[in-house]
């Protein structure tokens, strides 16, 4: 039996290689003008959890793939959300001043250098993708679900439906399309994006999407939970802005002892799901993952 | 001898083909909240004149091909033109209140609208063009190719070295490298994206691209000096912007005439870079088409 493995040290040896693969999409020696590529890297490099390029490497890993296998993709993940991040923070959308303890992109760069910096990750993102190195047919595959769960019908879907019911009374059939969009689909789409890599076959697709569902939705409720209750401090952002801009969220729905027992519900139904994944020949990280998400406190 | 190409009627017939194509990605029966599928269909269909897309058809007709099986990278640049123009029109940006005859798009869904429309028709474009039925390993060039041409390295570089330089004094060769990233890096990817769709050897792919960023830049100047002179209703935009912005122009720096002379001789180079193509089977219409865009009065 192995030792139960340790996520925090896995993401401690990953997210180092991650950030020197991003760093190389973002060399001053590429013909970009200097403004936009300071902008860019002052939020890619902000000290984000990369979460999502984690899972991509740990789906990948969990059906005998090597991390190098996707590194592309993973960045690719990480470029999507940092330009989600810029442009939900611009005055005209969310107005935050910070994130992850440093003033948000637009107080540095500008309104219009973070519109910019946020498109240009966008399409860095999938020029990375598809410098990839594996086979055609599957990076074609990859561009199509990045694509997909990052578009209107996925992210870009949830971020609008959040800002249509802003100040209303949201149901939890509405605050589920929201999370599951805003949030959801780019986790989702991080472990598909893994296990289409190794060329998984549906079935097992299908169950890693149910995981991947599943772990998405905790992990946003514990964002909910984590702004309601959670300080600055520990946040490295301002806290308590769901509230105060009178966002939907699980603790204000459901309230906060409930919210917690929707996500624990949600991790079992998650690890649930990679025991029927039948590709899966190594499920004890994304296990552990699971966990990571519903337990963490920042 | 064939008679002269009609490139007016050549357009007239392919627009609604475009269209047509266009509407099958931006459907009410596709799971995207209906306020961002108005807003993205908003700017998709107001009466762009379809140039990026007839010139991926008409670059793969000239190497022998059909519209059909570039239809979804036409779509897949009028889509990013078509985001950059919703952004390009912010009040963060250029502030522009009228586009193409028609409110702008912030105008009408609001900035955060506007933001997220501009957001999801970028991922819009990467969908459609993994969609495409072309061979594999072709699809994922056009990919890097599309990606490359609207990031950071070509469009959006354009557009943010255009906003750094607003108000200052701007060299001739500040001014290329914005044109030639602003407008210039989506119409060279326009007929590359064509030729590379029917597997275009890199001689060939090469004499094309100085084809097309002839005609990129010659479509700059004309459009500049139309700017400069043209009249509202004929523009069906506001004109005269340019000057009031302080922004730098062809007419500003070389004056009208000299632009013009340089608008013709960009066309005469194109047409000779044309006649050295080795793959091309039908130059007519590309031809034709850079007599077009430096003659257009609108």
């Amino acid at each position: 039996m192995s030792a139960k493995p340790d996520i925090r040290n896995y993401m401690k040896t990953l997210i180092p290689e991650v950030d020197r693969a991003m760093d190389r999409y973002l060399r001053t020696d590429i013909d970009i003008p200097p403004q936009l590529l300071e902008a860019m890297r002052y939020s890619v490099f902000a000290g984000g959890k990369r979460l999502r390029p984690v899972l991509v490497i740990a789906a990948t890993e969990a059906l005998g793939g090597q991390p190098t296998d996707v590194m592309p993709a993973a960045c690719a993940l990480e470029f999507i959300h940092t330009y989600s991040l810029i442009h939900d923070d611009l005055p005209v959308m969310d107005n935050d001043d910070y994130r992850r303890g440093k003033l948000t992109n637009h107080k540095v760069f500008g309104d219009a250098g973070a519109v910019l910096a946020g498109d240009a990750l966008q399409a860095l993102a999938f020029h990375a993708l598809a410098d990839s190195a594996l086979p055609a047919p599957r990076v074609v595959q990859m561009v199509a679900e990045l694509a997909r769960a990052s578009g209107p019908a996925g992210m870009v879907g949830g971020q609008s439906a959040d800002i249509e019911h802003e100040g209303q009374p949201v149901s939890a059939d509405g605050l589920a399309y929201i999370h599951r969009h805003k949030t959801g689909a780019l986790i989702t789409a991080a472990v598909r994006l893994g296990a289409i890599a190794q060329g998984a076959d549906e079935g097992t697709l299908s169950q890693l999407t149910v995981y991947a569902q599943a772990i998405g939705l905790a992990f946003q409720i514990v964002d909910d939970l984590l702004d309601a209750t959670g300080t600055e401090q520990l946040m490295g952002k301002t806290t308590g802005t769901d509230a105060k801009a009178g966002k939907a969220t699980y603790p204000a729905l459901f309230g906060v002892e409930q919210s917690q027992k929707m996500a624990m519900d949600l991790t079992e139904q998650a690890k649930s799901a990679l025991l029927n994944a039948g590709g899966v020949v190594n499920r004890e990280m994304l296990m552990a993952m699971a966990d990571y998400l519903s337990l963490r406190d920042r």
